[in-house]
Protein backbone atom coordinates (compact mmCIF):
# COMPACT_ATOMS: atom_id res chain seq x y z
CA UNK A 1 0.00 0.00 0.00
CA UNK A 2 2.76 2.18 0.84
CA UNK A 3 4.76 1.80 -2.77
CA UNK A 4 0.85 2.52 -4.10
CA UNK A 5 0.77 6.10 -2.42
CA UNK A 6 3.78 7.08 -3.22
CA UNK A 7 3.21 6.22 -6.39
CA UNK A 8 0.21 8.03 -6.59
CA UNK A 9 1.47 11.68 -4.35
CA UNK A 10 5.41 11.94 -4.70
CA UNK A 11 6.36 14.12 -1.48
CA UNK A 12 6.54 17.97 -2.04
CA UNK A 13 10.55 17.69 -2.26
CA UNK A 14 10.90 15.23 -4.84
CA UNK A 15 9.86 17.03 -8.36
CA UNK A 16 7.69 19.76 -8.87
CA UNK A 17 3.75 18.75 -9.17
CA UNK A 18 2.53 19.77 -12.31
CA UNK A 19 -0.93 22.08 -12.59
CA UNK A 20 -3.29 19.09 -11.79
CA UNK A 21 -1.50 17.25 -9.25
CA UNK A 22 -2.11 20.88 -7.71
CA UNK A 23 -5.23 21.47 -8.07
CA UNK A 24 -6.52 18.12 -6.76
CA UNK A 25 -4.00 18.36 -3.58
CA UNK A 26 -5.63 21.78 -3.17
CA UNK A 27 -8.76 20.34 -2.23
CA UNK A 28 -8.02 17.71 -0.43
CA UNK A 29 -5.70 20.22 2.21
CA UNK A 30 -8.63 22.97 2.09
CA UNK A 31 -10.87 20.18 3.62
CA UNK A 32 -8.82 19.80 6.51
CA UNK A 33 -7.47 23.36 6.52
CA UNK A 34 -10.11 24.06 9.61
CA UNK A 35 -9.86 23.44 12.98
CA UNK A 36 -12.72 22.36 13.66
CA UNK A 37 -12.21 19.42 10.98
CA UNK A 38 -9.14 19.40 11.92
CA UNK A 39 -10.45 18.20 15.56
CA UNK A 40 -13.19 15.95 14.05
CA UNK A 41 -10.34 14.20 12.11
CA UNK A 42 -8.88 13.52 15.40
CA UNK A 43 -11.46 12.20 17.33
CA UNK A 44 -12.37 10.30 14.56
CA UNK A 45 -8.85 8.67 13.91
CA UNK A 46 -8.23 8.12 17.59
CA UNK A 47 -11.22 6.78 19.12
CA UNK A 48 -10.29 2.96 19.89
CA UNK A 49 -13.07 1.55 18.78
CA UNK A 50 -12.53 2.91 15.00
CA UNK A 51 -15.59 4.78 14.35
CA UNK A 52 -17.01 7.38 16.32
CA UNK A 53 -21.05 8.17 16.70
CA UNK A 54 -21.99 11.47 15.44
CA UNK A 55 -23.66 12.24 18.61
CA UNK A 56 -20.63 12.11 20.06
CA UNK A 57 -19.09 14.53 17.95
CA UNK A 58 -21.56 16.73 18.50
CA UNK A 59 -21.57 17.09 22.34
CA UNK A 60 -17.81 17.79 21.86
CA UNK A 61 -17.94 21.10 20.30
CA UNK A 62 -19.49 24.48 21.46
CA UNK A 63 -21.72 24.02 17.82
CA UNK A 64 -24.67 23.30 16.46
CA UNK A 65 -25.58 20.02 14.72
CA UNK A 66 -26.33 21.10 11.23
CA UNK A 67 -22.71 22.84 11.79
CA UNK A 68 -21.18 20.09 12.77
CA UNK A 69 -23.04 17.90 10.22
CA UNK A 70 -21.77 20.84 7.56
CA UNK A 71 -17.96 20.03 8.49
CA UNK A 72 -18.81 15.80 8.56
CA UNK A 73 -19.96 16.84 4.68
CA UNK A 74 -16.97 18.44 3.79
CA UNK A 75 -14.30 15.87 5.46
CA UNK A 76 -16.83 12.89 3.67
CA UNK A 77 -16.99 14.45 0.38
CA UNK A 78 -13.02 14.27 0.53
CA UNK A 79 -12.76 11.26 1.03
CA UNK A 80 -11.20 11.33 4.36
CA UNK A 81 -14.08 9.66 6.57
CA UNK A 82 -16.89 7.16 6.05
CA UNK A 83 -20.11 6.57 7.81
CA UNK A 84 -22.82 4.43 8.10
CA UNK A 85 -26.05 5.01 9.67
CA UNK A 86 -27.51 2.53 11.89
CA UNK A 87 -30.55 2.87 13.72
CA UNK A 88 -30.59 6.72 14.88
CA UNK A 89 -27.15 8.07 14.38
CA UNK A 90 -24.33 7.78 11.62
CA UNK A 91 -20.81 6.35 12.80
CA UNK A 92 -17.63 7.55 11.27
CA UNK A 93 -14.51 6.44 10.67
CA UNK A 94 -11.04 7.31 8.78
CA UNK A 95 -10.73 5.97 5.53
CA UNK A 96 -6.48 5.83 6.08
CA UNK A 97 -5.28 5.82 2.26
CA UNK A 98 -6.54 9.63 2.03
CA UNK A 99 -5.09 10.51 5.44
CA UNK A 100 -1.68 8.50 4.36
CA UNK A 101 -1.60 10.51 0.99
CA UNK A 102 -1.29 13.60 2.82
CA UNK A 103 1.20 12.51 5.23
CA UNK A 104 3.20 10.94 2.17
CA UNK A 105 2.85 14.55 0.35
CA UNK A 106 5.14 15.97 3.19
CA UNK A 107 7.65 13.12 4.38
CA UNK A 108 10.88 13.87 3.48
CA UNK A 109 12.55 12.17 0.60
CA UNK A 110 15.15 10.49 2.63
CA UNK A 111 12.55 9.14 5.04
CA UNK A 112 10.16 7.80 2.15
CA UNK A 113 13.01 6.42 0.02
CA UNK A 114 14.09 4.27 3.41
CA UNK A 115 10.27 3.19 3.61
CA UNK B 1 14.65 15.97 15.20
CA UNK B 2 12.39 13.37 14.57
CA UNK B 3 11.29 12.48 18.44
CA UNK B 4 10.78 16.23 18.70
CA UNK B 5 8.34 16.78 16.08
CA UNK B 6 5.90 13.82 16.87
CA UNK B 7 6.14 15.44 20.19
CA UNK B 8 5.06 18.62 18.74
CA UNK B 9 2.50 17.13 16.15
CA UNK B 10 1.14 14.17 17.25
CA UNK B 11 -0.78 12.30 14.80
CA UNK B 12 -4.00 12.97 13.82
CA UNK B 13 -5.34 9.44 14.32
CA UNK B 14 -3.36 9.68 18.29
CA UNK B 15 -5.35 11.21 19.76
CA UNK B 16 -8.01 14.47 19.73
CA UNK B 17 -6.19 18.15 19.15
CA UNK B 18 -7.06 20.51 21.39
CA UNK B 19 -8.07 23.84 20.31
CA UNK B 20 -5.36 25.96 20.21
CA UNK B 21 -3.29 23.12 18.64
CA UNK B 22 -6.13 22.50 15.90
CA UNK B 23 -6.34 26.53 15.05
CA UNK B 24 -2.10 26.45 14.38
CA UNK B 25 -1.90 23.34 12.59
CA UNK B 26 -4.92 24.98 10.16
CA UNK B 27 -3.19 28.09 9.84
CA UNK B 28 -0.24 26.21 8.33
CA UNK B 29 -2.53 23.65 6.27
CA UNK B 30 -4.39 26.99 4.93
CA UNK B 31 -1.00 27.96 3.51
CA UNK B 32 -0.12 25.23 1.34
CA UNK B 33 -3.64 24.34 0.62
CA UNK B 34 -3.58 26.17 -2.49
CA UNK B 35 -2.34 25.29 -5.83
CA UNK B 36 0.00 27.39 -7.05
CA UNK B 37 1.86 27.66 -3.59
CA UNK B 38 1.74 23.85 -3.67
CA UNK B 39 3.76 23.93 -6.95
CA UNK B 40 6.00 26.73 -5.87
CA UNK B 41 6.95 24.53 -2.40
CA UNK B 42 7.27 21.11 -4.87
CA UNK B 43 9.87 23.26 -7.03
CA UNK B 44 11.52 24.94 -4.26
CA UNK B 45 11.70 21.57 -2.51
CA UNK B 46 12.97 19.57 -5.31
CA UNK B 47 15.69 22.07 -6.90
CA UNK B 48 18.74 20.17 -6.74
CA UNK B 49 20.95 22.80 -5.09
CA UNK B 50 18.31 22.90 -2.53
CA UNK B 51 17.36 26.57 -2.68
CA UNK B 52 15.69 28.31 -5.75
CA UNK B 53 15.88 32.05 -7.58
CA UNK B 54 12.63 33.52 -7.51
CA UNK B 55 13.68 34.59 -11.11
CA UNK B 56 12.93 30.68 -11.87
CA UNK B 57 9.80 30.77 -9.89
CA UNK B 58 8.84 33.34 -11.84
CA UNK B 59 9.20 32.03 -15.44
CA UNK B 60 7.69 28.97 -14.38
CA UNK B 61 3.84 30.39 -14.06
CA UNK B 62 1.37 32.17 -16.01
CA UNK B 63 1.20 34.53 -13.28
CA UNK B 64 2.37 38.15 -12.55
CA UNK B 65 5.64 38.73 -10.63
CA UNK B 66 3.55 40.45 -7.91
CA UNK B 67 1.02 37.61 -7.59
CA UNK B 68 4.24 34.94 -6.84
CA UNK B 69 6.10 37.16 -4.63
CA UNK B 70 2.59 36.99 -2.42
CA UNK B 71 1.93 33.46 -2.60
CA UNK B 72 5.88 33.38 -1.73
CA UNK B 73 5.50 35.31 1.33
CA UNK B 74 2.27 33.57 2.35
CA UNK B 75 4.51 30.20 2.80
CA UNK B 76 7.44 32.49 4.46
CA UNK B 77 4.69 33.34 6.89
CA UNK B 78 3.70 29.86 7.78
CA UNK B 79 7.46 28.89 8.34
CA UNK B 80 7.69 27.01 4.77
CA UNK B 81 10.26 28.57 2.64
CA UNK B 82 12.90 30.93 4.01
CA UNK B 83 14.47 33.45 1.43
CA UNK B 84 17.72 34.96 1.40
CA UNK B 85 18.44 37.95 -0.90
CA UNK B 86 21.76 37.62 -2.93
CA UNK B 87 22.32 40.97 -5.45
CA UNK B 88 19.20 41.16 -7.68
CA UNK B 89 17.23 37.98 -6.50
CA UNK B 90 15.84 36.22 -3.88
CA UNK B 91 16.64 32.81 -3.18
CA UNK B 92 14.35 30.58 -1.46
CA UNK B 93 14.77 27.31 -0.04
CA UNK B 94 12.73 25.24 1.60
CA UNK B 95 11.97 24.54 5.86
CA UNK B 96 12.33 20.73 6.55
CA UNK B 97 10.97 20.87 10.14
CA UNK B 98 7.64 22.46 9.31
CA UNK B 99 7.06 20.14 6.08
CA UNK B 100 8.10 17.62 8.28
CA UNK B 101 5.42 18.70 11.10
CA UNK B 102 2.35 18.35 8.04
CA UNK B 103 3.83 14.93 7.28
CA UNK B 104 3.53 13.69 11.06
CA UNK B 105 0.32 14.88 11.91
CA UNK B 106 -0.86 12.67 8.13
CA UNK B 107 1.04 9.48 9.06
CA UNK B 108 -0.33 7.11 10.99
CA UNK B 109 0.13 5.85 14.07
CA UNK B 110 1.80 2.28 13.23
CA UNK B 111 4.40 3.80 11.08
CA UNK B 112 5.10 6.61 13.85
CA UNK B 113 5.82 3.63 16.22
CA UNK B 114 7.91 2.10 13.96
CA UNK B 115 10.00 5.02 13.62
Amino acid sequence: MTAVTIECCPPIARRPLDETEAAELAVLLKAVADPVRLRLLSMIGSNAGGETCVCDLTVAFDLTAPTISHHLKILRTAGLIDGERRGTWVYYRLIPETVTRLGTLFTPLAETASQ
